[in-house]
């Protein structure tokens, strides 16, 4: 019988906690899956040790030689630029080295490239996910914090500083002045991360005397304001169509910039659904410019798999 | 004597009045340009057979066989898809077809490929002018409208409708009533734009009674109004703050898409100079996410001709 020609490849998601590890057939079907805890201490020198091993365990478990195996996508949580090279990942420990280089070494395996995790996830949504049959998207994912990612032709965008699609940090309202995470004012993560919603959620019950069920809430979070709305409540409405606006604004500006043919939006958020996609849709095409106007809005849907799918994608 | 291996390319850059046509060497040396009218009548269906003529003399001309020619870059002022398809060019009476294709049937050349002209002129000033020495840029044309241009690893983002790089049509301000050349409210272009910036300087004149040397002015310009500032009229100065504020902000937010490592700054208005640089860099850096803060500003150099450079660029 001839030799199979068949070849695998690795999908890896490094976040703060753990690693998560995919090993993928080379027509792109996961074969397996497991995680290992990301051991930070020491400035987080075990890390691709840990890696390594793990790699080589399920090498060795699924019987594949080095020559049947495509090679291995990592996506890191921070800043990557020419897909190895890490600025910095605080939340590892991580300074600024060629991570790529490094698993080489580790593993003796040729092909390896990184890229960061919001930037993977991207890339595994338009993949298999939200943004399945288009080759140009933006990601963006409400979660704690606003993170995007920004495909161009079927390739991640990482920019000069590993910083594109950073588009939580985009200012959308000159007159804030409470603090974004990164230290300026005014930024979408203010507005629309999970937390920015609470906090516009609370400002506007604060400024109003207007009745709503969310007043019996003792820290009103996003998801309450969500269910509030969707059961009618006026109060818990204007927030929602308050944050949909500032969203949908920073959509439209984002489209100027790289016209994608589809917005997919994840993170926690965007478990709300339709009302929080037809809402932003509503000001999103009133600010874009019209050419891009019909751009498509889908919700993610690869979940907390979506980097391990963008990582290995970068390799097949 | 052993033939000559050196080969030629067309780079050529169709306005709505004349087109430019320029010969360059395979090493990218402009060897020859001269300009033929732009023909509109009967929705400019003689503008592309009048360009394969123009190439053919050319040829001719200077002895150049096809085997010889790399190809035919081109650009035209609309959107292009695909590096062929033209989706409509208002000012030469274009609708929706291949242009790169209908140019190989007249002139048996293979390898021809289009763009829009503002993002040639990005990739030309990438390649040879304000940009050079760098692969990822912004380029933003400060003329009658506002104008933009994005280069991503060497290449023209062009979007999914030919609308990437439209940075005039980010709406960067809600509450404008007065309405863009496209038909919404509060584009960057009704700001810095020439035109814009016009607008922006009658509006705060009649809205303070400052005494200022503009208000000498029948019908005050962008030029007047740097100018004054340069002079140092103080309401001048508060209209270029303004101005470049909206500016600055703008090219935060694009840089949180794409992160490039430099932004080029072009058209009429860009004559203005450092004032308007350092202006526009101050309030950016205010505004950026902190790793992109220390992107590059800089003025465009190739003027009129950037565009045919970045034509000829896509094909060498």
């Amino acid at each position: 019988m001839a030799e199979m020609a068949k070849k695998y490849a690795f999908g890896i998601d490094l976040g703060g906690t753990t690693v998560k590890i995919g090993l993928f057939s080379g027509e792109g079907e996961l074969v397996y899956s497991h995680e290992i805890p990301t051991r930070t201490e020491n400035g987080g020198v075990k890390i691709l040790p840990d890696i390594a091993e793990a790699v080589r365990e399920d090498m060795e478990k699924y019987s594949i030689g080095k020559e049947q195996l495509a090679g291995i996508g990592l996506d890191v949580p921070g800043p990557v630029v020419k897909e190895s090279v890490v600025i910095r990942c605080v939340n590892l420990g991580w300074g600024v080295f060629n991570a790529a280089d490094e698993l080489k070494k580790l593993t003796g395996i040729e092909n390896i490239k990184a890229a960061n995790d919001a930037n993977a996830a991207a890339l595994g949504e338009m993949w298999k996910g939200g943004g399945r049959g288009h080759d140009s998207i933006v990601m963006v994912t409400l979660g704690t914090g606003v993170g995007g990612g920004i495909i161009v032709d079927g390739k991640i965008v990482s920019g000069a500083n590993g910083a594109a699609g950073e588009i939580g940090h985009m200012m959308v309202r000159e007159d804030e002045t409470d603090v974004c995470g990164c230290g300026k004012c005014g930024h979408l993560e203010q507005y629309a991360s999970a937390t920015g919603i609470a906090r516009v959620g609370r400002k506007m019950l604060a400024a109003s005397d207007q009745p709503s069920a969310l007043r019996d809430i003792d820290h009103v979070s996003a998801r309450n304001i969500f269910d509030a709305a969707k059961a009618g409540d006026a109060l818990a409405l204007d927030i929602v169509e308050e944050v949909c606006r500032v969203l949908g604004n920073a959509l439209a500006a984002i489209t100027t910039v790289t016209d994608p043919e589809v917005i997919v939006i994840g993170g926690g958020v965007s478990k709300a659904g339709p009302i929080l996609i037809e809402t932003t849709k509503k000001y999103y095409r009133k600010a874009a410019f019209h050419a891009a106007e019909d751009c498509e809005f889908a919700l993610a849907e690869l979940g907390n798999n979506a980097g391990m799918f963008g990582a290995v994608k970068m390799i097949l």
